[in-house]
């Protein structure tokens, strides 16, 4: 998949600071990723025989969905920067991704889409941590 | 404005635990109000001739609306609860309103919708300081 | 419940034409009371014993849910107002409801929070045609 | 970057009945590469000295990224399959996209984030039309 989140960077007219763009674009890569698995899963998950033994991998899949979707938009955006926020929604996108990976973990030896979405899930909370790190 | 906030956690068919419903159910409709004020708002202030001066505006207005959103939804889920996610939405949430709620107070003397847009980030701030409080 | 919808329609700096504003805080105000029914309904359909047939309303409340979200928030706006992307998204918002509400009423006499949300969701299909209707 | 879009499809538990998955792939991929371009092009755009003309951009770009994520969530989900709310959310992701892709190409000259987001608009939009069409 090509995404023009790097050229978005590239192209952004005003002074970014000392952000580091490797890993806020690798960020907002593995969030709009993620949000997309977790969608994607708890529709899986919903179409299993035992769709009762993962009520909690659906709902915990819809959180991660919604918290990554929001926070792909915050880091997308940079004019007014208010490092409050985004230090806030990333600090709540790695926990989300943290709980959801784990869940999904659980299952991830009956279920391929739970164990693909679980490693989305990993990956999107070490590079929000990374990108948090980095903002110092 | 009526909502069905209430009505459905009234029968909501689980267990909410000692969840404090009233709190709750405040938070669900404080946070979709903002959310929508917020909308509201970036778009006005495009409108003004003075968009120039009010580019922090609209972006802080973007990034609230955007986690209220995403706030609404998790705290209108109760199925396998998970407390991480729960309070660290919460406290983005109350760090986007409080932020954008301040930044809207900076043009509430020249615009009445920052003004207005103003109150319901701080209403919503509150709903969710609260409501983090009672989960204890 | 109290949102700004109106007043931030009455403090819009620019013209808004010759829409009609009772329609459309209407209808925006019943896309976010939808919004959220869908989203607290799908949660309780998980926590039915019954989940296994109530799959197909978890998925058509989450599609409700995300397209009403989405017409909220673009009729909110008014700057540079496109009529072909707000007639599109209130056509695709009726559908969505039509479809919720039906699949939500199939489940009413079992489930009360079916019953509340289909209530929702046809309010919110006739508010998006009303509105529709009014754009001429 | 590296999706799980089509892991995703791979590993889906029920029938897909007859459903293209290239395209189906193609266009969630889109969808979401289409949403943060055009979240990202309105940030930039707010940056831009000449933000005052620029207003009508930023609106059609909140817009289509908030149509988009809508689009890439509902076509992310199969069980319980309506065809009727999967047409018309393509039919108005497909009209966002041809009207921020048109704007944003009048701004390509000057800008060279309108000129990538007016790309991902019109990727976006045909993948939407492929995938509407492949829908028989």
């Amino acid at each position: 998949m090509t995404t023009a989140v790097k050229d978005m960077l590239a192209t952004y007219p005003a002074d970014l600071g000392n952000l580091n763009r490797d890993k806020l674009a690798r960020c907002i890569e593995e969030c709009i990723a993620c949000a997309q698995a977790c969608t994607a899963c708890a529709d899986a998950c919903l179409s299993e025989d035992t769709v009762n033994e993962l009520t909690k991998c659906i709902r915990t899949n819809a959180d991660c969905a919604d918290i990554c979707t929001a926070t792909a938009a915050v880091i997308s955006r940079h004019t007014g920067y208010d490092a409050s926020i985004t230090r806030a929604i990333l600090q709540a996108c790695a926990v989300a991704c943290k709980a959801c990976g784990d869940e999904c973990g659980r299952h991830a030896d009956m279920h391929d889409h739970c164990r693909i979405c679980a490693d989305a899930c990993r990956r999107c909370e070490e590079a929000c941590n990374d990108l948090l790190t980095s903002l110092g």
